[in-house]
């Protein structure tokens, strides 16, 4: 399987870090391709500009300031999120990954009536999402997990309905012990070497 | 009413910017004293940086990044909210103002647990929402209005559950008719003159 990760967090010792390398630990282990967009490190501008929000006609822009992004997107089989969960959801830049890559012209394209749209890369069959939160996991119920469905409900519905998804979350880590992140860290590694 | 305007589009032909002019001008009828952030104009930087993610004690940069928006949070007695619902929730631009600004140390402070926080501004009573849709209304109930969430829940509980709240949105833009979008801007004056 040919596997994108798109990554954001500022910092190397952070348990997201950790997290990413466990991924790719399990990944390699079971013999899968993997490519990483690490955010920071790219120092993804995640504003999306002027040019870009104009009609697709318009917007040769949005297009060339994305191709790496979309060309992985064309490449790959597994699409794979990690970032720590901040106000519910994504971190910003990764926010602005979502609202400068996945939209028409770059990696969309229009289909039929105007509010439709279908991707113009074809081949993603796993949506999976690692993250983690301060918060407890109530806390985060009680806010409805605005992250979980822009991910879940969202993203995954314009990659298709027939991906397979997958929600890899750890809670409560303002108070979590290490016996937590290590067990967080291990259902990570092992949900990627049996993917 | 102190009001503090937090807007975010990248374009000023855009029903967002409209909205905005009719806000300013209800505001300014109902003699209401308004101040902007537009974080397009001010080239806001939405990436919560390294230093800004260290635990508090050295995060003295994160104050400093942000000081105008924290000085005129604890200035406002109203908060409003003015953009583009893009992939559920906030433009990136914005969702980096909640990370970068409405965090510990600059705009809150620990109190007592861990993963309690209380914040440094005391006087807001108004959050209001102001934001339009390119899909349509079913759509996004579908997807479950994730940006909702982190607005009305995530912020306002934030900034006080006794906070009056009011969520002012135009829905299926993709497809709607001048009509609907005067109405939406009539909408939006009328609720600002009468704060």
């Amino acid at each position: 399987v040919r596997v994108l990760i798109v990554y954001a967090h500022p910092r190397d010792d952070s348990l997201c870090a950790a997290a990413l390398s466990r991924a790719e630990l399990g990944l390699s282990r079971a013999g899968h391709e993997v490519e990483v967009r690490d955010l920071y490190r790219l120092g993804f501008d995640p504003a999306l500009s002027r040019g870009e929000q104009a009609p697709p006609a318009e917007s040769a822009e949005a297009t060339s300031a994305v191709a790496d992004d979309v060309r992985l997107l064309r490449w790959a089989q597994a699409l794979v999120f990690v970032y720590p969960t901040w106000w519910g959801g994504q971190p910003a830049i990764l926010k602005g990954w979502l609202d400068r890559v996945l939209v028409e012209g770059p990696a969309l394209a229009c289909w039929g009536r105007v509010n439709r749209t279908r991707p113009t890369f074809g081949d993603v069959r796993h949506v999976v999402v690692v993250t983690t939160h301060g918060s407890s996991k109530w806390v985060n119920a009680l806010q409805g997990e605005p992250g979980k469905r822009v991910m879940l409900r969202g993203v995954r519905s314009l990659v298709s309905w027939r991906a397979r998804s997958r929600w890899i979350s750890a809670y409560g880590l303002d108070r979590s012990s290490d016996t937590d992140r290590t067990s967080f860290l291990d259902r990570v590694e092992d949900f990627f070497s049996s993917l």
